[in-house]
């Protein structure tokens, strides 16, 4: 050392690194390099290429959708366009198509008889047990009515009059099948400022008019016949617009933005939202009340009831971005070079335990240091300076052998 | 080794391991012990059972919620069923049911004085300062108006007329504590192709009439009374409805897919939403204005407008699942397994410090070799080749000793 | 050892550390605390400071919007206010608002002709190939019919009557520029049961009544004026209300809870969320249809059907929140003062390749054991036990020097 260095600093850099064996052991050896091996796939097979470890991930994905329903049908002997059938409006991402509707028209406040068989009765009092139920069209009055259709009793209700009778069997409207669902989806990665468009941008408007979506020969027509998703999810029409029902078309991108970015396009699913009540003998389906409100010249206001089934579309959007970034890789690569260590703690593991040669090894893996020993050592220090560093050996012999045998607590002399 | 083998190739296969100074002292291995332990149980408990590292999990829930509110109220004295205060109507994971409405019926185009005192004036020139404000009713013309029926004068507005004048004390429908909410969640876990339903298929459609959920006595009904959510979270009606506000009612799925999936079910929490906002003076309370049109027979159109005061309703669903997979065990298994060596770094920290024979450990543990000594020694190397060896272990003497204590700089000499 | 413990329980409490070579080199020691200096650097820098590594995050954060929209505007000749031009009306998180419309009035289902170009004809054969399709304003019948307006041919359709001309060029309502939108955000984080709002409950009505947000003048005021927010994305209005477009508000809070709350507030973005497909030539922009039913005295329904062209606003709600938690603290504590051991591998490498003094460092790090020699050393074990640790040395002499080196697969005697 520099002799202007003070000591304090000449042992901060000091460097140490641990002292190894090396084992000349075929067997061994190749042990090693396969668990290595093995340790490196691990890193560049699942690490890197299936969980994108060199990537920075954007998984805060921002999405818009517009969509837009297109198709004419005949109801109840109405022609319906996209401003009768479709609810909400506004072409967003979850609107339910209208596929049956049971109509009550001409509602006005008032008092009328029930029209659920839960609500017959033959007298008064069989009303008044039913005061504040929730289940029928109106609020009870305790009355029992003889309705003027058929010769049953009926509970009196107050509320819109006539009560609703929803036991009328309906058709649907067939024409939904050929219905085209048209989704814009705009989605940006906002860590990259990447935005993107579910179709690209030189698709030409007859192209858009004319396609309907199928996975193979026009993945990137954005128009969906309503026929088509339900083929894709094993359900027949029938099936679906007997009670209603709930579609997810889900979006997903899954973008490598380490290549180029007119590759980042989306995938799409469709799936049975609902699919988990199908078995289900209380609540099957969807559909839903809305009612239409007229009003007289003279103000009084009336409205028409519809109980409407319908298939509600949910569009999911979901996804996420990577690119590739210094500081996760560099973790990981070095992540990658300390597990390849790993390896010995394995190796190790058959080395000392199931190897030949175990004990010899043992020997030379191990140095052993035993606190009484030592302690008896210190004491030894006291009687003559000269003998530390006999001491710091444990048992040093002209030879120059000595024990590092971890079960061999005395050290063997020669001679 | 076998003499066919080229020396490289021998050399690759070479295996190396640390070598390791055993420690016989009781303390120091007692303290390494009690360390470990805690590393494992840090990893049994922490990482395995409470973070479920040893599963692969699913967070990307996919949801579909369909509500249905049942219940009928008076207000106004007119009968409300669910078509006239649920809105939007779809029953979707998202809806007011309306407590309270200020009705201005019969609006047509026009031009009429304001209702709210904000425009008040004497002069055209009060109303002249007004002009494009966004606060009124109406567009302000300038013109200061008085009204028909008081004795104050208002600034003139064009717009729908007569005006609005909502500082009308309401009574709300009361009868809202008894609506009921039914809520269907059909989730899924893509990954796992799990769907699950927020109650049993084998519900019976009675129980399911008549039940009301309690997370003790009810876990499983799926119908809500709005009087008990309002008492799950401390909240009166009268406090509710007086502004209106924001209730939350989140679905929280944790599933555990190692078990069967039939104790996969969800529990329930009810939030106030807009509960930042309950002590704010300038802003308190859900209220909305929607507007039914109407057209007399001489098509002049013409619409009631309604100021409603609702209790909004967010269903929020969220949720993960998780299932063992070997990748993710593996992965923390081996993480587990070398977290126990790191034992040694806290143990070596006392053993080289706080031990009795502390210096003797190092001696041990730490075998010198100094850069400016073996430079001196590398010139030793070519005065003969037959020192080189003795050169390597810096400082050796008939006696097999050599210093390894690492604040010796000079290796003692006996004799 | 106490003679009355055990051996397994003495060999259990025994604590093995790896034996260190200290190397006594400026260079390679200042390389080491250079590279161990970067690690902490990036220890404090990244994972402590940038990904707050000793915080526990809340990414589950609940939020609710209410909106309120404000501002009057005249469109074709009506003036509109909030009822008119906001849909839907209930103040959610998304809305839209109408910048222009093409009204079609008294609509009755009959059959009339097409309006559109695509459905000229010449012969019902022109309108027989055109059955079917979904393009048209109605059910197309198959005959060509000439229009009472005009000289051309069209063919018929069955549905509302008469059929919509959106080829009418529209004025917008140029005072939505004007409008404002009140957002009122409550959100909260589950895990710290932390609630905010965007706004602090110390804001006065008549500030918030006057005021308009700016990132820097104003950044708590709730308010947002259109055109501000146009101007924010370098959007001109006449570019956004001419095909109608779609905006994005985010809210991001990103919350350090170990300061005070209250320096928990959220900062705005606004994205045109419709970008992608700015440059389209197939669909640009946002519409839809809704239509106003109306009835007869003589009960015949009737409808006005409005094509809005509309400004869609999505408020979007993310963040996370982080406060410091013992355990991920602890974790990453730990992972930073192993890592500093990862500088040995680094230097490792400069030290047994690059240095002068390499194959002196190389000869004291490594120690060899052959398994060949090892095993001939087995045999030799059998014709004397006092050859054994001599065995185990490899090859020993009296001089008290062995062969490390890893080229050197024969240790070299001396004299």
């Amino acid at each position: 050392m520099a002799p202007r260095v003070p000591n304090f600093i000449a042992d901060f850099f000091v460097y140490e690194t641990a002292k190894s064996v090396v084992v000349k052991s075929w067997s061994v050896g190749i042990i090693n390099r396969v668990v290595q091996l093995l340790i490196i796939l691990y890193f560049i097979g699942w690490v890197f290429m299936h969980e994108k470890g060199h990537q920075q991930q954007d998984t805060g994905i921002e999405s818009a959708v517009m969509t837009k329903v297109k198709g004419l049908g005949k109801l109840n002997n109405h022609v319906m366009d996209v401003a009768d059938y479709v609810v909400p409006s506004q072409g967003g991402s979850s609107f339910s198509i209208i596929t049956s509707m049971v109509v009550t028209a001409n509602q006005t406040q008032g008092r009328c008889p029930e029209t659920d068989p839960k609500f017959n009765c033959t007298t008064d009092d069989d009303c008044m047990k039913k005061l504040g139920s929730n289940l029928g069209n109106g609020i009870i009055t305790g009355t029992c009515l003889n309705s003027t259709n058929d010769t049953k009793w009926w509970c009196e209700i107050e509320g819109w009059c006539p009560a609703e009778d929803d036991n009328i069997s309906q058709e649907p409207m067939n024409a939904v099948e050929n219905f085209t669902i048209f989704i814009k989806n705009s989605i940006r990665f906002p860590l990259f400022n990447v935005t993107r468009g579910n179709f690209p941008s030189s698709l030409n408007a007859s192209y858009i008019q004319s396609c309907h979506y199928d996975p193979v020969d026009n993945p990137f027509c954005p128009v969906f016949k309503v026929g088509d998703i339900l083929r894709h999810i094993n359900q027949s029409f029938d099936n679906i617009t007997d009670k209603g029902g709930e579609i997810g078309i889900n979006i997903n991108w899954k973008c490598n933005l380490d290549y180029n970015v007119e590759y980042c396009n989306p995938s799409y699913f469709f799936t049975r939202l609902d699919a988990a009540f199908e078995n289900s003998n209380a609540s099957k389906g969807y559909n839903f009340r809305f009612a239409k409100y007229y009003q007289s010249e003279d103000g009084t206001e009336h409205r028409m009831l519809h109980k409407a089934k319908a298939i509600r579309f949910e569009i999911i959007v979901s996804g996420n971005a990577g690119k590739f970034k210094t500081v996760p890789f560099l973790i990981n690569l070095v992540a990658a070079l300390t597990s390849v260590g790993l390896a010995t703690v394995f190796c190790d593991i058959i080395l000392l335990n199931f190897d030949k040669g175990a004990d010899e090894y043992k020997a030379k893996k191990f140095e052993e240091v035993s606190a009484v020993v030592s302690e008896s050592a210190n004491n030894r220090l006291y009687e003559g300076s000269q003998m530390s560093n006999k001491a710091l050996e444990k048992s040093s012999n002209d030879s120059g052998t000595f024990s590092i045998g971890r079960q061999e607590t005395h050290s063997p002399s020669n001679q």
